[in-house]
């Protein structure tokens, strides 16, 4: 099977990282790839980048179908366009703070996610209430850290162990949630340090992707899923017409 | 004051019903243009519909606060890119699903959408939930014409008053919320027919943002709502970056 | 068009300052007028007061519907009556708690009321869920001044503006509401040095009654809100018979 | 130890059968009386007449706080008053449809409540609501028989039954709670016609007084329920002043 | 009327005080008598204990409606097998979670639990759902005394009402409610002292049934709780078969 | 990896059938075996059943965890003994309607449940609840087909179809879940003629738990789900002390 991992943001050494991670867990028959759009925001951190990742990420998805690719992985914690890629893939889209929330769901009472920035809590909330884990989601905290420079401050380990443990104990919760891509690989160092599991959301969107596919199964197309009706797409997005 | 009307679709004769809607409620001092993207798809039938009318929304948007804006209206029932409109603009900005279900919430004890396709219903029932309406929307269904036919096809009041009469018994509500910006010319009629408050999101936001901008109250700009942080775009998008 | 302001409480000085709040925001087309019972308590500060201010809140209601007033501001933050004023009014009838809420809502993330006393707490929280708001609503906190004192300490501002930035921080909310229609004429000040956006729902429910009634909306009178059935009605309350 | 049950409307033959109901189940050492206020409507089929009933209400409660009364029920499925009720009294109040929701939820999945009219129900689930038994009830459902004819029509229990039996299957439901305190000599026989638990509010908030009073345990007064502030009240109700 | 308040546990201490706490609120036409299981963990600490108490408490039912009890008592505040419980009993089953959570809504704004272990209030969060106290339920606190510790830790009075007072600061509740049949005889002390009411479940869930009982009200055999359907059991559980 | 698939029903052709299923999705490097408990009812379709399915189903994990097993699946619909389960197991275990939910939520809007018996269904919705899937779950419904007849009833497929194709309609739903594990077989068939996804929890479960193990992830042991504290047991249950 072949499993596109899209980096919604055009960072491509975030997406290399990113790669990694997911290569590291995928199945021994599954071809996995990772690609980040042509265009969009360098990150995203705030509502209006994650509204400008989505065309990049849609025109990754059309590039997949053409490719023949059997399931995605977004790998941006808001889930940007996750919505929108369900009507445009045939196989199974799953994004990495569902993957993520639906993990922690199966491993304690409630978990903590611990993001970047104060402000990207709001859409973690949302998307909490969205995936049914309004209750199980305990808490959000940021350690203030902008996702790109995540793979450059040598104590970031130390601040998300801080941040993690500090949530623990205030929100009264078993399990951490990892809230950005660009913490794939911090996973394991900080798991040890907290004694907790730890869910790395770009991980666990590969493997449920990959059992989706494995299970036959694809999102539904009965009603609101369908692929997109036909229609005139005017000026700079005309080719996104279907 | 200045409001601006956004039609997030790329069609103009639309975005002229809109803004008759619109400024027939308008106050006397004030004043308010429609003004629609140039770019993207000419109706917004889908979540990727939806996502893509984002960009041209947001353009519209950046266009709006060079010109001195006082507040916007996004005037498609999905409200698309609420989140990032309120990021991007200084003064308050209110979609048209959620002026009309905060509207009705005030007029009676349920209310049930009358929609377009009936793919556009979860959209409904996600923004129902976002805005604390989960359990006072009763209902969302839908009257099977697309959303560019709702001028042409003659039946259209009969069609929506159809629709209307049979949510009100089966969901017991009371009010009924039009669940499409191409809609609004149709409120007065309906009503009459039907007996019961009809809500038109055009005309209720235009009040609304009115009302808040005589208020004197714009979004919060402590912490989630704040101006996007600047950062590098590529691609076709480039022109985005802030 | 009409629109009668009706403070539940009997103290005519307050009724004064809430007039004034009112008329700051109200249209230039809109006769307002504020008035107050002739029977009950002279504050509300418990559900025993709001029982008891109900009595006359509805005489002012019939008293209105004989001049022809178009629609009615509730002017108590415990929105005393309002289901049944809905039944006796023609035109819409908004509470302030209801509409500073529903403005609070499209002004950021969450909010925190600041109000008077610790006891009034409870009402604040049922209302919340009464109106959606369950969610958005973070956190009611007491400023510990009696509503006839707001007036008369020189350090309400100083108090409201202190429990207003603690609730900010501990509710990680971005707006304030004002939990008693005396503080009313508190809010430029308190919004002033907080820095976020601080609802007064006296004024929040002008401008949202006279935007129903400018959009033609009244109560539905389907079902649950239709005019009270004719009945006997004895001893003292005689003459509420309908 | 002494219940007192206040039918919150002025008919006194209501107040008779009320009585029998409650003290059908009462126990050996129970001191039981039934009254109603001298003032307000003589059904309660409305938020108009609900709110009209709580000044009489009141007043019986403070004549029985003079009087030593240990504990009281509030004998109209509305729950007229409750919290106010609560402030002013030394012991427990129990509302009938508080105790018949609590009741039901010990019974079975979910109850569905068979009331009088139509317009009642918005009441009704707004209770349910408060009561925690917002998913337990599952539908309200009127017979369309005023409160003051449920004594005169001779179809009564065939049309309540009827009623039920429909709500059953529509609810999927398996206990019925009957609406309306004038439903009380009902019980038997519905019950033995449904072959489902049939919960009558009259009966099960006399025992759950009764229970609460054995226990010991009377309303918190720590904050919210403590006795009402001494303030001024002017105008017809003057002497409510505590 | 005959009730059984069965002690899930094997300790017959512990059986011994439930009974005298129970025995105290009885009423005089009221057999009462308390058992506990001859199988299964000396204490409930855990989901393990809890649900390896269920089987021994089932045989205790089923031992108890050939003894022709009409109504039981589940006396661990886990409420261990109190679905299967009801199917099996012809008379009503009350759970002492379930009772005392019933009963705190009806005596304040909200109430905090004291519990023995931490690892024993995710239970008590599930069952609050369970019983609507989702929202009236403030906060689980352990006072770290295990369950057969309490008869023996001279302080676990102070233990208590600390753990209590600082529950009602942090809730903002105003009710106690003690989580763990083995605090029953705690209950009047720690009331004394904190100046709110506390709420033993032994004591309520006895008046409950007893209530229940006397209003003629058993489980509903619609559905769900009717008697099991006989089938073959095998192995050790081969007598459990019907 | 190592994966145990526990029937807790005795009933060992029912666990062949769960064994092929799971086969049919592990991967190539999972050992994966299918046990049934030695004691215990011969099918799960009461509380009563559900209840006494868990001593055995404890006794598999123990087992499991003497040799070896890298984690569980539970292969019954009403998920018994789950949180025990996780207390007792160093691996991670997975409930088939906790997976199947959870499946569910990531390919439509909403699912509607296919059951054996009526009665089954009040479990269904509980653990619904419990996993966040309370919105997303539309409905419950039986094909009145007891488990132990599903492989002997030629009309099964025809009797799932026809339930499930009304529930599509009825609960407007884009999902199928099969809730029953002796309905593993029957999920290809079914959706080749409703045309939906149709999700069958033991394969979906399996899929799952290797999942989780791939990510190195296993229960937390921070509080609630610690292994259980060493204590006596007594009688028929005195092995199960740890």
């Amino acid at each position: 099977m072949h499993i596109r991992v899209i980096n919604p943001n055009t960072t491509a050494e975030m997406t290399r990282k990113i790669e990694e991670s997911a290569r590291a867990v995928a199945g021994p028959g599954t071809r996995l790839d990772a690609v980040n759009p042509a265009m969009g925001p360098a990150s995203i951190e705030s509502h209006y980048d994650e509204a400008l990742s989505v065309p990049g990420t849609l025109a990754e998805i059309a590039e997949g179908e053409r490719a023949g690719v059997d399931g995605y992985v977004l790998a941006c914690f808001g889930d940007p366009g996750l919505d929108a890629a369900r009507e445009l893939a045939a196989g199974p889209v799953v994004g990495i703070a569902e993957a993520a929330m639906h993990a922690a769901a199966m491993l304690g009472r409630g978990f903590s996610v611990v993001t970047t920035l104060d402000r990207t809590r709001g859409r973690a909330w949302d998307l909490a209430a969205r995936y049914g884990a309004g209750q199980t989601c305990r808490g959000v905290h940021a350690c203030d850290i902008p996702v790109l420079e995540l793979d450059k401050d040598p104590d970031v380990v130390d601040r998300v162990v801080a941040v993690g443990r500090a949530a623990l104990d205030r929100d009264d919760s078993d399990v951490i949630v990892l809230g950005c891509a660009g913490m794939a690989d911090l996973c394991g160092k900080v798991s040890a340090q907290l004694g907790v599991p730890v869910v790395d959301g770009v991980a666990a969107a590969t493997v449920f992707v990959q059992s989706l596919i494995t299970l036959g199964l694809r999102t539904s197309t009965r009603n609101e899923y369908a692929p997109p009706l036909p229609k005139a797409y005017t000026g700079m997005l005309a080719d996104f017409s279907s």
